[in-house]
C-alpha cells in the first residue's frame, strides 16, 4: 500500500494507488479519509448545520427501515437500468454536487468526473467546483446535469446556463433549500476557510451586485441574505432561459413538490441539503413517500441525504424514488484515492444494490417498491 | 482571548472582554462556563429536582420536534416584531426570573438588564433578584416584567407590586409551580449555600411571619410549606392590588390554564420551573399543545424549559407560545463575559430564530403554526 | 463519618452513626452500600434472574411515567393515612418481605423492625428471615404482616401461621410467583452461598419431606421442584388454617387477580419479585392498570419492584396501588447505617412522596388518581 | 480447570474437560469462545452480513418480547415432547445446519452430533459440513435431517439427497434465503480464508459447471450468481427425487410461505440465515406472527435467529413456532469444550425453557400459545 502521512496538508499527501482491502464499504472510506485530509476541511465536510440533528437522522432513518427477503424469483435477467428524461441510466446513482473537491484532491472534479466515466454514472457540477464546468464535461460521455445557484445578478446565471448548455449538459439543477448556509458549527470552531485554490472558478469574473444599504432596524436575515433566495418568478424566468429540463433540488414538503410540479419543473430532488441547510429538518428519506404520494407514480423523483450502502438505495427506491444521489461518501473516496476511489465506491455501491435486489426478488427496478418494505404493525 | 483561571473563586477571575470564535452557540456558554463559576454555584444552576427527569425530558423534547423546510417564499419583508399585552416586542424572546444573579457575576442582574437593553429584548426581574428591582428596571427602557413569590404576610407582597409598578414595570408575573423547591441532589451534594453577596435584597426588611408550630403527626410539608403556597384567593386578592396585568407562571395542565384564564389573568407561562420543580413532570414544549388548544388561539402564552436554539423558539412558537423566556443559557452567559456574553447569546438566537423562519418559508411570527412541524404519521 | 473498610467481612466493619451530607436518596444507599457488603452478598442482593431484562424494566418503566403539576390547590390539610384490611397505616409503605437480613448487618431484621417502627411504617417479616419472627413482632407496634413461602409438609405450614398469629402479625402474604427461582447468574458467578449466621432460623427444625426418585425422564423442573409449587386447592386449605386476612403476592395478570378475589383472598401484591422470578416478565408498574381494571375499584391491590423514590410511590398510587412496598433501597440503607439508614430511608421516601404529592396538588391519597398522569396522546 | 491458550491456532488449543462455574448461560460460552478460536475464524462466525443491522435485531427483538408469569397452575405433570413430521422431539430445540465446524473443534460435526445425541435433540447437518454426512448420521439414533445447498449440477444434488436418505436422515432441509452469501465485512477484513481442514467434504467429487462467460454489460450478481439461486420448478424437481419430506429454509414474507405450502412443502423455517444474508431483513421472530397467521395453526413451523436463552424458545413458540434451531452458540459452545460444551449448552437452553414454562404456568408446549404474551396496548 502507498505510503500516506495522517493530517498533513493534501497537497503533500500521496492519495492510494492500490485499494487496501480492508476498503470494502463507504464507511471505511469515511474512517480512513480523516488520514487524507487536513481537520478543518473535514470538518467542513463532515458537519451540519445546528446540533447536526438532521445530519444524524438522515442515516438513522434508513437503518430504522427494513426489507423484506424473497425467495424464488428469476432474476437471472436482472439488471438496474432505467430511463430519467429521456436518458438510460446503467444504475439508479447519480455523483450529487458538491462544491470546492479540490479540496480533498489536486484534480478535484476531474477525478470524479473520470469515476463517474469509468462506471457510467450520472454526474451533477456545481456551480461551485473548482474546476471549469467546461473540463468537467469533457471527461463524461454519459449523463451529466449542471446543479445552478441563482446568481445575484439574473445575466450571470443565464452565462453559467448558456455555458452548461454549450458544454453539453443535459439537464439543469436548480438548488432551493439553501438561500442561507452557514458554517457548520464544527468548521467554524476548527477554523475552516475556503482557499483559493479551491474557489468557485466558474463564477471569477462575476462581479459582486450593487451593495444593499441595511437600515438600523433591518435584519440581515430577512432584509439581506433573503433578497437573493429563488422565488417562483426566478424559476419562471429560468424556465425562458433554456430549452434544458430544469430540477428543482432540496424539496421536503409535498406541497412545494406539487407547486414545482404545476409550473412545468421536468423533476424533483428530494433533499435537506446533507442536513447542511434547517437543523431540526427531517430525514429526507422520511419525507420521500409523502411526495411521491403528491406527484403520482409518474413524476421523476431523486433523493439525497444519508445513503451509504446499496440497501439505502433499495430503501429509497422502494418508497418512492427513481434514482438517489451520493454526497460525501464519494468525497471521502477521492480523499483517499481520486478516481480509483470514487471508482470503487460506485463499483461497491451497485453491487450492494444488485444483491440487495437479488435477495429481495427484484430483477429490475421496476419491480422495486413499498411491498419490499416490512410494516411491523401489518405484520402482528 | 482574555486570561481566566478555571474553578476559581468567581470574584477573583476576570470575565471575557472578547469573545473567542468559538463561542457560536448557547451550548458553548455553557460548556465554558464551567471554567468562571465554582462547582457548588454550578451544580445549583445546572441541577434539576430529583433524579433530573424533567430536566432532561426538556431537552430532548425539543430535538425530537421536526421542522418542514418550505420554498420559494418571500421574506424580504421578514420580522420577529409582535405585540404582547399591548407593547410591541423586537422578537418573541424574554430573559426569564433567575434568582442571585451575582453568583455569576459581580454586576448580576444589572449586566443582564444592560444587555437585554442593548438587544431590545424583554426582561423579568426576580423577587429573588440580587439587585434592588429599582436599579434593574434603570437600565431598561423597554419591556420590563416584575416576577413576584408571594410573600408570607401580604403586605410585603403589596411593597413589592407596589415598588415593582413605581420602577416601571408593566406587569407581574406570579410563579405558581414552586410551593416547595427544595435543592437539587447536585448542589446539595456539592454543598452549595447562597452567599450573602446574592442574597435576595428587595425582601431585606421584611420579617418573617409567626412561626407556626407543628404538631407531632404534622407534615412539615402539608401543613409547613404548603401553608405559604399561593391559592387562588391569594391571586384574586392580587388583582384588587395593581392595575399592571398579572401573567401566571408555571402552567402544565390545561385545566389549571382555563381556571386561570376565566379569573382573568392576562398571559399565561407554560412552564416546569426548567425541571427544578416536580420531577417527572412532562418537558414543557409537551404540554404546550393542549394548553393552547384550550385557552383558544388569541389567550397571550409564553413558555419557558429547555429552550436553547432559535429553531427551539420556532419550535414553541408553532406549537402555540407567543413568546419564550430564556434561563440558564444567559446565565452561563453571564459567567463568561457579562454583559458583553448574554447580549450576544441573544443575537445568537435572533439570528437562529430568523434563519429558521426564513428556511421554513416563514416571514413574520403570524406566519408560524403547527403546519410547520413534520408528522411522521401523516407523511407514511 | 464512622470509618468503614470496603469488602472487608461485613462483621469486621463498622456500620455509619451518623449520616454524611451526600446520603440524599435511595440511590445513594445503592451506591454506598457496596462499601458496606462483601462481592457475593451483593451481587445476590441486586442481581436478578436471567438477562436481568425485567429488573432493568423495573427501574425505566416508572421513569417512563410523567406526573401533572397542579396549582392552587389547598393541601394545608394534607397527610397520607390510609386504611388498609382494617388498619390505619400512616403513609402507603411498606417494609417488603426480604430473606436472611444478617447477610448485611448483624442485627438483621431487628434493625429493620425498629426503623419501621420509628416511622410507623408497616412491615412484612419473611419467612426466610434470619431472625425469629416472634423477635422481630415485639419490635413492632404497628402493622406487622408474616409473608408465607408454604412449606412441603402442611403441618410446618401451619406451625408458622400459627406462630405468626400468636405473635400479633395482622395477615398472611403468601408468595405466589417464586416456586422456582433459581440464583441471578451474577450470584453465581460471584460465588455466593447462604452463610449459617442468615439462614432461615423459622425453619430449622423442619424435617425435609420424603425425597421422590425422578425417573429417568423426568424433569427436575416439572417433576421435581413444581410438585411444591402452590396451588389453588393449598390456597384454599390455607383459608381454613386461619382467621388472618391472606394476601397473594407475585400478581401480574388480570385473570390470576380476579381468580384470586373470587375465592376470598383479602389483598393483592403486584409483583415479580423484584425481577428475581421470570425473567422477560413485564414491570410490575405496566402490569398494574389492568390489574385495578380488572379488580374494581375497592378491592385492596399493593405493589412492589421498582419502586425508588417517593415519585415512584406516587406513579403507582396514580395507577391503582393502595400502597407499596420496598424491597432492595433498605437493604442498602441496612447495610450502611442500620436501624438509622433504613428510618433515615422512609424518611426520605415519604418526604418525596408529600413533596410530589403537593406539587401535584394532592393533598391525601384519594386525591391520586390517572388523571395525574401525562398522557400525550391526548395533549397532542 | 483445564489450561487453555488464548489466541493459539485452535489445534494447539486443548478444549475444556470440566466446565467452570461461570458457564452458565449461552452468553457465557460466546464470551469465552473468544479465548478457543483465533481471530478471523470468530469473526467469520460472529459476523453478519452488511452493516450487521439484521444480526443486531435478532437478538434485540427477543429482549423486546414481554411474557406474564402465571399462578397456581399444575405443572407436575409437565413435559416439553412433541410431534414434528411423525417424529416426537424430547424438546423443541434441534441444532441448525452449520458448516464447517471442524473450524473451532478438531472432531467437528461428530462432537457436536454426539451432543445432540446425549441430549436427545435433533441435528440438522450442513451440506457444507466438515465431516461425511454418513459419519454425522452414524453418532445420531434420533432426529437428524440434512440441510441441503442446491448443486450447480442436478445431479449432485441428486448424489446428496441419496446419500443422505440411506444414511438415514428423515428430512431434506432445504435452504432458499442465501442464492448470495458474501462474507461479513468483520470476516474480510480480519482476512478470514476457509482452511482445507473445514472445507465441505461432502462436496469433493463434484465437478463445477462449465463457467458462463458474462458479457460486458452483464452483472456478476444477476447474470452470474443468481443463475443458481433456487427457483420453484428446482423444488418441484426436487420432490419427485426424494419421499423425504421437503423443509423449506429461509422465509421471512407471508406470501413465500404461503407459495411453499401451496406446492406441498412439509415445514418451513422462519430465518433471515442469522444475519448473513439481506442486511436489513426483519428479525426472525417479528416476521413469524405474519407467517402462523398465514399458514394457519396446524403447519408445521420452524425458526433460528437470535435464540439465546430458553425464555426465547419460549417466546419463539408463544408466537407461533413448533421449534426452533440454535445456531452460534452451540458453535462458541463447541470451541470451549467440544461435546460437554454442547450438551451443557443444551441442558442450559432445555431448564430455561422449561423454567420459563413453569413460570408461565404452561405446563406443555400445547399450553404455549401468544396469551402469553404481554401487550402494553391491551393493559392500559
Amino acid at each position: 500500500m502507498t505510503q500516506y502521512t495522517p493530517n498533513a496538508p493534501y497537497s503533500a499527501r500521496e492519495k492510494l494507488r492500490t485499494l487496501p482491502p480492508e476498503l470494502i464499504s463507504s464507511a471505511d472510506y469515511a474512517r480512513m479519509a480523516s488520514a487524507f485530509i487536513d481537520l478543518p476541511t473535514l470538518e467542513y465536510i463532515r458537519g451540519g448545520s445546528g446540533k447536526e440533528l438532521t445530519l444524524a437522522r438522515n442515516n438513522s432513518a434508513f437503518d430504522a427501515i427494513e426489507i423484506y427477503p424473497r425467495l424464488l424469483r428469476d432474476c437471472t435477467q436482472g439488471h438496474t437500468r432505467s430511463q430519467l428524461l429521456g436518458h438510460v441510466f446503467r444504475h439508479p446513482i447519480l455523483l450529487a454536487p458538491v462544491a470546492a473537491q479540490k479540496l480533498v484532491h489536486p484534480e478535484g472534479e476531474i477525478a470524479s468526473a473520470r469515476a463517474a466515466e469509468l462506471l457510467d454514472t450520472g454526474f451533477v457540477c456545481s456551480t461551485l467546483a473548482s474546476t471549469t464546468l467546461e473540463s468537467v464535461a469533457q471527461e463524461l460521455s454519459g449523463n451529466k446535469w449542471f446543479q445552478l445557484y441563482l446568481q445575484p445578478k439574473r445575466e450571470d446565471s443565464v452565462k453559467l446556463i448558456q455555458r452548461a448548455q454549450a458544454a453539453g449538459y443535459q439537464a439543469i439543477v436548480i438548488t432551493l433549500d439553501a438561500p442561507i448556509q452557514p458554517l457548520s458549527q464544527r468548521a467554524q470552531r476548527a477554523g475552516f476557510v475556503l482557499p483559493s485554490f479551491a474557489a468557485p472558478i466558474n463564477l471569477q469574473h462575476f462581479t459582486a451586485p450593487a451593495q444593499v444599504a441595511l437600515r438600523a432596524d433591518d435584519s440581515i436575515i430577512f432584509q439581506g441574505m433573503m433578497r437573493e433566495a429563488p422565488s417562483l418568478a426566478d424559476i419562471q424566468w429560468l424556465q425562458t432561459q433554456t430549452q434544458l429540463p430544469i430540477i428543482a433540488k432540496g424539496v421536503l414538503h409535498p406541497d412545494d413538490a406539487l407547486q414545482l410540479k404545476a409550473i412545468g419543473i421536468a423533476a424533483i430532488i428530494v433533499s435537506n441539503h446533507g442536513g447542511r441547510s434547517l437543523d431540526g429538518a427531517p430525514a429526507s428519506i422520511a419525507a420521500l413517500p409523502a411526495i411521491r404520494a403528491a406527484l403520482g407514480k409518474d413524476f421523476p423523483l431523486l433523493i439525497d441525504g444519508g445513503i451509504r450502502t446499496g440497501s439505502d438505495i433499495f430503501k429509497a427506491l422502494a418508497l418512492g424514488a427513481n434514482a438517489v444521489l451520493i454526497g460525501r461518501p464519494r468525497v471521502y473516496a477521492l480523499a483517499v484515492a481520486g478516481t480509483l476511489g470514487v471508482a470503487h465506491l460506485l463499483k461497491l455501491l451497485r453491487d450492494e444494490l444488485e444483491t440487495c435486489m437479488a435477495l429481495a426478488g427484484c430483477a429490475t427496478l421496476a419491480d422495486i417498491n413499498d411491498a419490499a418494505i416490512y410494516q411491523p404493525a401489518k405484520a402482528q
